[in-house]
């Protein structure tokens, strides 16, 4: 993907540590991760207006809360929604209105203002920098898997190893599915191996990888693709994919202003299900750190690098240089 | 949509009235209608081996039963189901393998010989050329409605005055649901608009009719759009629907062979489901012929031709020149 | 039902009109309703502590906003969720946790402080009192019928002319279903049919309304029986569902205290679903009164009651000499 | 379960190997196994007339095929499904009309004849014995877990260590779920915690084993409980279950002809879903086998008899003197 010029980081500020309101915390925020939805919004092209503090993922720990609150105490190892607003259910304009480093602050600092409802417990197994991973990632690769009913058996294909498609992986082997992989990078690929892909494919070498999927799955095609480029992938997300099975629309790697081409007569006659997925609800977000304890899931962090050097974090996202995730620590 | 050239219809034979096996029925077909699927595989488009009788919609009575066959009688009208062999349940290949008129002979014949268990009854007010509307036509319209779970004020948008759309329209307003219709033509929604359609479209003069559809839901969008143009209109049908809302694709009218371009950031961010449908089960056949009863729903039969004169009814096809659905007796 | 003794109401106490803080709104309460829940709650028997403004239903119109408020504005016409915090999704504890007239302030009031989030446009063809019907017994009675996801042609069976079966009538209505009204008075039976129910049963000479139920349905049984007898009638309505189907426990009337007892080998053999339903969301209830508009639907509201005569309403309501709903009103 | 006196079992019979005919499949059987259906039929409880081959369970190779059969070539693993002609989608009086050794010939002979259809391939890693405990007791647990779409970390109750309740287990454990195991014998409970349980109640010292499984899943109770004992056990099942959560009910140890009693008001105010479960449909019984491919789930078989030694399973049965599944081998 070719990404806008992020430009300098917003510079530091020293502000007064927030009082939380009724039903509010603060949280000592400790590492935050990158998403290209943090880059795009960085170089200015989402949602003005700035300054505001950047970053939509953070885990930390409550160390104050407002009246009213008795589902945390100061304490309690947390990650923060990306929706702090959104509760539960489905996908709305209202419950959606609110992003952490979007619409308000977000995460780059060390004291998060938020309300209580949007703080999840992070799994005792997990670091920091691990469990920043989940928010934006590793919710959007939840939904992505959910929204198809996963049985133990199903084929489902993950696209690349970015942040969400090595979530989905790891989700999808907690559900007991057969996961495809397809990368560009044998190296990249054997990464996802080791995460408990069952087959993975070199898209470079073969980039017929649809007919992979259709082997693998005795004929029959992919339960579920979760689709991340979009342009550059759906049409063959389709193909791959068996009849009444679903193409989750994650990602537009390929290009968000290129529209995608799709074989109509094949979505139509093969009954395909093709699902925008953006993230998910603070139930959503606590069903995954359920999922992720009783699985013992333990997300790829490939890089790490400090708040101050986040402009190298940006590069190396735009460089596809990473595996998973980039996580960020904050001092 | 440009059709091939259906040309001269296979020559009529005389045959032997047929015997039903056990399972089996034989019915006295009285009506047909024509269908896209209809006219492309007259053209010799889809599957040999030719000749075998064509078009899969019938409606006619029983007049023979093989043995076992409890659940009809002699004498009861019935159409036939456009997949024979797909009893219930969701769509798969061995279910959809069996078509009338098509994989098998269908009901351009005095006597269908088919299993009993395909068969469903026909619903009392209805003449047989309406009922055999029913089978290709009704039963697609019902599955791209039923996808959405549809409540009583929810908006659904049918486009044109084919067979799927008045259906679609008619399905929709059995639910309960505000039904915007969309037509190049003023005289076809005058027709709609007697079907019960709450608002009409002239896209010729609106070609921006999705602007239409959200100022009628609030701003919202449509809570189902079914799109039957494909590549003509997928990308604006997307547009067209509401945060978590449907596309069904139940046809490719802007042709079959381009695919059909979507704003993926839209349906990525609006979280939209597009929904590939084709024709329906025996359950959806029967679940709708309930409806039909229920709602007193006649289907629009603009035009109706002898079977002698198929080709004047596939050309009429071709040329637009129909409202609903184009009949055929059958003698 | 034996209803506790209800005792004395509250005594009515002057107090100062609030302010809406951010986010919050105050309606000027026009009319209410009586329900159960309130009945019991006046009796003291839910939760404490008193005293608490009493009844859970509201309708009136928007009189102040607080900050942020731009869904709603002065001047509309609203009624209040039962659950002003239960906003969208399936039910959870959270989301229950508050319940107008209960565990804070109800609509026994003239000015009702409330988020604003929590309150919905009155359909405008409905009174106050109409609308004042909406939010317990409506929206119970949306959510028991929707749980089925029916379809037009099914069969709905609703148990008695109280609040929450009148409404469940005249919801299955406006989807196209087929419905059967049970009472044992006839001149009740007439105010249903006169709503819409297709057959009625007089259940004093016919106890085994089942077998009329089965007769309607074609022997198949009803595809939804929405219960509101509990002990009573539970076993039953179990009897008088079809394989698959719904049966919705909304009430108790036999007695919340006594175990219904199902036959168990039916429930599994027919392999039949009951589902306990509590009220809804603030979604739910917004869609109610979408479906309420487009189908015209005006509850049947029996008896109307001045708010200092509230305790002849309660006493009317012990002995079931309502048909539908019971308003009061609020000066 | 107090059963009935089975008698003797039916004199073995020599009969010519069956021809399949079109669609028809002959497979040589090498073993079955025994459930409470197979007991109860053998009793002469369920349906006539006698003598037919008793025995739903199948497990053997193809030796014959009939015209038209390309799924299956002679020389394949399968086992037969319980109801030959449910092929998919819910249950129905027609689809589950037919039952292998109820309504026509079962398994305890050596070449059963059958629609193709209805047969399903054999996972590699089990032997005849395990694959025959796949048919009723297998696909029974799948349904139940299936309906309550299950998530990893989800906390499932299975009763008990008949067949069907460790089938849940290891259906559950590959679903990534938390599983609570109830028996009354701690060698049992053995049993399961080596198949997966992950917490264990003796219910004779522990009779309130629902307070163990609010406590296991922090409070908020289960996700699903699969219940076996019917009336022995439904309505505390109920006070076990999340609101919002799920009930299956698979049998009825405790009695068939006895109601259950379930508290009305939890059931409501809790939103609990009971849901009948009976077997299921041959999709489901392929999706079990690729499950159970995936996840090397091998089900556990307490006890193998001879077919000339029926009795002795049917007595061992009815003293409970098995942990999961008997197995009867076919010579």
């Amino acid at each position: 993907m070719v990404m806008p010029d992020a430009g300098a980081p917003p510079e530091p500020v020293v502000r007064d540590v927030p009082e939380p309101g009724p039903g509010q915390a603060v949280v000592r925020i400790r590492a935050s991760s990158l998403n290209y939805h943090d880059v795009v919004n960085l170089a200015g092209l989402i949602r003005g207006p700035w300054p505001r503090v950047p970053l939509s993922d953070g885990a930390g720990e409550v160390v104050a809360i407002g009246e009213g609150v008795r589902r945390l105490a100061v304490g309690d190892r947390v990650t923060a929604a990306f929706h702090p607003t959104w509760l539960q259910g489905p996908p709305t304009p209202a419950a959606k209105r609110s992003v952490l480093g979007d619409t308000c602050d977000g995460c780059l600092q060390q004291h998060l203002l938020v309300d209580a409802a949007a703080l999840v417990r992070t799994p005792d197994h997990l670091t920091d920098a691990e469990a920043a991973t989940i928010p934006c990632a590793g919710v959007t690769a939840w939904s992505a898997v959910r929204i198809a009913e996963p049985k133990p058996g199903d084929v489902v294909v993950a696209q690349g190893t970015g942040g969400v498609s090595l979530w989905a992986l790891q989700i999808a082997k907690a559900h007991g599915c057969v996961v495809v992989l397809t990368s560009s990078s044998d190296d990249k690929l054997e990464v996802g191996r080791a995460l408990g892909a069952d087959h993975v494919v070199n898209r470079s070498r073969t980039p017929e990888w649809h007919d992979v999927v259709r082997e693998v799955s005795g004929g029959k095609g992919a339960d579920l693709v979760v689709d991340v480029g979009g342009p550059g992938s759906l049409g063959r997300s389709v193909l791959a994919t068996r009849m009444g099975g679903t193409v989750a629309i994650v990602g537009g790697l390929g290009g968000y202003t290129t529209p995608a081409e799709i074989p109509v007569s094949v979505a139509m006659t093969q009954n395909i299900r093709l699902i925008g997925v953006t993230v998910g609800s603070v139930v959503d977000h606590t069903d995954l750190c359920r999922a992720v304890t009783a699985a013992g899931i333990r997300p790829h962090v490939s890089h790490t690098f400090g708040w101050d050097d986040l402009a190298a974090g940006v590069a190396l996202m735009e460089a596809h240089g990473h595996v998973g995730k980039i996580a960020i620590e904050v001092p």
